[in-house]
């Protein structure tokens, strides 16, 4: 007897900045472990970045340097499907059709457009939808189409984007109600993180590690610029010799995400102990940060030059990713009588 | 010198069900009597019918029926553009592209979207949008989107349409404000007719033409049956003898719209002069009917048989209109970076 086929997991990458620590061991890192569970697939959602980027240059060099991360992070695209959405035509295609079968009350209620209406009611503005486009306000359809299209079983997500896999459970319960003598989508369900702890990762000022707090440090820095942030990280005025706590450290909550775990023990009993010094902390993060970085930012450099193999890698991520959505648009079509 | 070139007139065309006298008289001759000084591009809007309409094979019936209708009626294949909207997949991935270039405002906005909200006031519900799908919220965007990607000059419409040529242009100016110096789409016009006058053809019921009164007849009827409907329509009581207002009578006003001005001149005299009965009358509407339909119906039976040429002209029409199509969305994708 054949082994049960392995049930498909889908990521969406929306690539909207180069990548920090805080990505790393946030999204990607926890996202690559799940690879042995699943037939795992990963597309870069380059075409909802459009909803806020309108800058083409941007654009494409967010969409490289997102696809050479994930690969240089570990992503195998031997065994693990890659591709850019917009290299799939079928997906818009097929949003068109979701959308008749999408009632708008559902968008009404979707957590991005209702932040932006309710930042609009924030700043006294009458018009509660000014600055939305609709690229925004239809996102959750697209993303729906985006986990359909593949027929994905499982969508890991955080807490915050599990709503955008229910309303895609919606929505492939809409076409299969409406059609479902033809063609039924597999309707997909969140897979969330039994806990967040120890994913956040603080930032150089001690606060979660974020764009908007401008405190990230890049995952692909040269040495020494590396080593530059590494040291300029805030720490108390604990002298040397007294004995301090580990979990009080920023410092340490990002060496304790990147060392082994013996390494953790023995850094956080030494710390204890009292004479350790955040400065000899701060070098040791850097060496243990530096060593399972350098081989990854060998390889991010090599992808992401021009006309490196990345391009090669991502035109046939799309020919098998089409491979799937070809034969659904097509089981779609004929269903509603296109 | 080469004569300039003429402008590109685009007329889509909602595959709604089967066409009658009123479709033939309203849109479909005065949209053909243009193809002389337009470059004329008409496609059947088979994915704008999929918002209301969820019968596959209804909808797989009435494209292929409407196609037949134009061309039966005269639309020469050869020298204008037909197509199905659903053959251009590039026209749904530009539909992402300008959602993400327009405001959601302008879509609230939008007659079609108003009007259900309307019903829903007047019905009493508390959910304005009840019953209101994202494909009917979203369908100003496709149709624009329709008109850009062949980038029309004008689309001939009735007034009652004009709003959607408005935003069509609205979404252009958009695009080009933003993305213009690598790409511009022709901002649209809208093609009005002087006046409506005469185009409205009434019912068998003397009120307006139009399937939601059940008053029509079909274009296509086999003669016997366009006779009965015919003999079936209302009249005064008006004795033979007695002289008759030929512009008070319903069946007057179709034989108008189908006979030649000599002849309609002819009976206008002959009714005000008395001793013709309603009787006559309709037996002389249904022979110029006739006469003219005769050719018309045996073309559309033709078309309109499985397997006909009917599917070639609209493959070819389909490879033309992506030759069109193909080479703004690959223009597109390289002004906004995908």
């Amino acid at each position: 007897m054949a082994p049960p086929a392995k049930k498909v997991s889908l990521t969406g990458i929306k690539p909207t900045g180069e990548p920090h620590l805080g990505n790393y061991i946030g999204a990607i890192r926890p996202a690559l472990e799940l690879t042995a569970d699943y037939e795992s697939m990963y597309f870069i959602a380059d075409y909802h970045a459009l909803t806020t980027l309108r800058d083409p240059a941007l654009l494409r060099q967010y969409t490289r340097s997102v696809a050479a991360t994930w690969i240089a992070a570990g992503l195998d695209p031997e065994r693990t499907l890659l591709y850019r959405q917009s290299d799939v035509p079928e997906i818009f295609e097929l949003n068109w059709v979701m959308s008749c079968l999408t009632g708008k009350g559902l968008m009404n209620r979707a957590h991005a457009y209702k932040a932006a209406r309710d930042r609009n009611e924030e700043a006294g503005r009458g018009d509660l939808d000014a600055g939305v486009n609709m690229g925004l306000f239809n996102y959750p359809v697209l993303m729906a189409v985006d986990i359909l299209s593949m027929n994905a079983d499982v969508v890991p997500v955080g807490k915050d984007q599990v709503q955008h896999v229910e309303i895609a459970a919606d929505i492939a319960g809409s076409f299969n109600h409406a059609y479902g003598s033809s063609y039924r989508f597999t309707v997909p369900k969140a897979l969330v993180p039994a806990a967040d702890d120890g994913r956040t990762l603080p930032g150089t000022d001690g606060r979660k590690m974020s764009k908007s707090y401008d405190n990230t440090i890049p995952l692909f820095l040269p040495s020494g610029k590396l080593k530059k942030l590494v040291r300029r990280m805030p720490t108390d005025s604990t002298p040397v010799e007294e004995p301090k706590n580990a979990d009080e450290s920023s410092v340490f909550q990002i060496l304790a995400q990147f060392a082994s775990e013996e390494v953790t023990t023995d850094t956080r009993a030494r710390l204890a102990a009292g004479g350790v010094g955040w400065g000899e902390l701060k070098n040791q993060l850097f060496e243990v940060l530096d060593e399972q970085l350098a081989p990854m930012r060998e390889r991010y450099d090599a992808l992401i030059a021009p006309d490196s193999e990345l391009d090669s890698i991502l035109a046939a991520g799309a020919a098998k990713a089409r491979d799937r959505a070809v034969p659904v648009l097509r089981e779609v079509r004929a269903a509603i009588g296109i």
